[in-house]
């Protein structure tokens, strides 16, 4: 990306097609938000007694996580590349795919989508509280965050294979089903976010914002790393492997 | 579409195409309530004591919803669309995508296969009672119904997004991985239906109407906004994005 | 296909392609059948008390049946046609897509296939009891062959949409999450089979063949009505579909 | 691949596009282990008793297993092949597709990357125990060797199958939901491992090698049969079908 003035960049970010952009990250990341602070609801409402700790409420919350940014990065792929998360949007900006005021005006849609989501739970269960992202009591911020950053780097990589090459149609699915594992294995130690806008929307709408930097730090670091990776070092061979249609090595 | 007079448009419901359709409709709804209902009724008979509310009931349910969907949408996808659901139907007409005659006709071949779905596993199970939706009991049917219309609005939107574009092989998954989202997320607090002919069906052959509109007018009224906004906001950049083969921003 | 004789028909079944497609029929039956029944054994010895009678059993049984089948069908998806089920042999040969000598072949490997897997399960469970498919007590023989055949037109309408068509690819997925859903749906009434193959080597191991005719006389019907239907009705359509590249409608 | 001397395939394996896929093997193998590992440690700590002996457990792992190995398969894919397991490498490398020492750096990078993310796993849960595989307590290790071989066989088939062909998109999901299946059936009687590495950094960080050969032996010898037989069976009817793009017999 050849470098632009600060008011180009910024003309950049509000043609049609940016607008639209913005649009398709806003509903798509309300219903993944939707769908995964829901069903941690549900699970809770399910379960008789106060302690929700039992497998099969995991596997509740991390298949809807699969199923849900499965279907929602599908749904805006076209339209703005499907990011549904602001590490996502983070690691694509550092790797230069998406200049930073576009990814500010991504960032503001993706954040709103997510209070927003969290109020219609709030509505829609009568008021009943919407969970929050915590950490295990016995691990410490940083110990999370680096949990939550290494699993980021982790998600954004398979964003960036989906990129190109005979297996993008399978892309988004890949995405979702990525998110989903980390989140059973992740989920009752550091909470297995790997979003800071899923742990954004609900704190806000909660009034809680306890940890909520570990949701944010470890997450930019990680998608940020992934992005200086892949497009330093393995897009170069990707190119290389579709130009003559066979696998490296 | 151009305007046609009504005896015309009638003509185009009655091709030998059409018809095929309205039978691929009537199969693919048939098996998506059987499993829908019917996972609904094999979880209550597997839980011994009266309360059906647990987790794992509610995966059950969702994951049978997300797979039938899948592959029924999959099986009438070439030839009448794979819509198997009224909403979906409606959101297409709306947005000028089938014309009103057909549409009708497809709600008839929705409704009926529904209804021969719920009277099968009537006979199958010995005249074990069809269960029905209903909404939480602090719930109002307006807060369940504005529930029900968001989530469909979210579902019409990927349908939209499976039209075309170099996605298009997975979209049949995406729908089903969305259905089971939300389900999970909306199940215990407003029935998580998003469809019509799965409420109706269930309705007729258990006798009970309650809550009935709920599950009409807030499906109805999603999926013709997500028909409005889809053919004039994000169709118009998808045509853009398809002619250069590059996402927008 | 040209009438031939009997002679002509058979050496067609006994060139080499054929016999790799014996042998490919035989490895997919075969872990597709451990996988099925071994997941009952093994949600039977996970479950300390001897009723097995809970949703999350139930879940796993289907998420196995879902998984095995996507995965063997694709397998041998372009070595044998992936057929992995007697039913859908039978169906195809129905439609005229297989020779009848060809199909009885496919049939032995099936056969042959699950006897081998029921017995590696002995072996590996140091000889537990092989669990075989059962009906529910209060239901017929003739409700649940009614029941598993209506299931059986249901999977090998999944298998002909994935025929052809730009939906080709993900056929193997939908086919298994077709059988997966059914499952859910049907597991605690009729057994939820749909595949002779399954029962007959669970019935061979076990020595109990009680029932057996109930998972040969739907199956094989359902599967030929839906061989016929297809044949005559929606692949006329799909055909059209194709030559344009749009849907139908 | 021709014959060539030492010193000239150890200098095929030290290229940058070598080097490359070797950390693609590092990133994918990591997450996938982090994912099987992490969700049985999870499994564990959601339930309350010490018996982790139910369904939903099981439904837990192997999902987390199928999710895993579907985004980790998919994320390397395009750069090394995408093969996250000892025992695959192994058996390209006997059919030929890859040279000894470029698998022998492939095997370096799967272990060292199980060991690091069983290591994490220490750390993100503040010392809890990491478990091993292990068999049943009635099973001996040769017959739990012989089942992991005979899935392993399996899994690898599933490899080969996705190396072309129209079907070719969906591969890596195909190899997650074999892997997934698998350990449904298996779990609770051989452990279901299929992959070395697996069992190699779980027993490193845990420091216990009890029962270890059994993931060894078997799945390599498992995954030898099927190179071998893919590459003198199946493959040729592949190329025979791909040519002229219909399903054989």
């Amino acid at each position: 990306m050849a470098p632009a003035s600060i008011t180009s960049r910024f003309k950049q970010s509000v043609t049609p097609d940016a607008l639209r952009a913005y649009l398709a990250e806003f509903i798509s990341t309300f219903f993944y938000v939707f769908a995964v602070v829901g069903s941690a609801m549900a699970s809770r409402k399910l379960t008789s007694d106060s302690a929700t700790s039992d497998p099969s409420s995991l596997v509740l919350v991390a298949i809807a996580n699969a199923f849900a940014l499965s279907s929602t990065v599908y749904m805006a792929a076209n339209v703005s590349g499907g990011h549904v998360n602001p590490a996502v949007t983070f690691g694509m900006a550092v790797g230069g795919h998406i200049n930073v005021s576009t990814a500010l005006f991504y960032w503001v849609s993706q954040m709103l989508a997510s209070v927003m989501a969290c109020l219609l739970l709030k509505v829609a269960t009568v008021s009943q509280d919407v969970p929050i992202y915590t950490i295990a009591s016995e691990m410490t911020g940083f110990g999370a965050s680096m949990v939550e950053g290494v699993l980021s780097f982790g998600l954004v990589n398979v964003v960036y294979a989906g990129r190109s090459g005979p297996l993008r149609g399978i892309g988004p699915v890949a995405i979702g089903l990525m998110a989903g594992a980390m989140t059973l294995a992740a989920g009752p130690f550091s909470g297995g976010s790997m979003n800071p806008a899923l742990a954004f929307g609900s704190a806000v709408v909660a009034g809680r914002f306890k940890n909520q930097a570990v949701y944010w730090v470890g997450p930019l670091i990680g998608a940020a790393v992934a992005g200086l990776v892949n497009d330093n070092v393995v897009l170069l061979v990707q190119a290389s492997v579709d130009s003559d249609g066979t696998t490296a090595v």
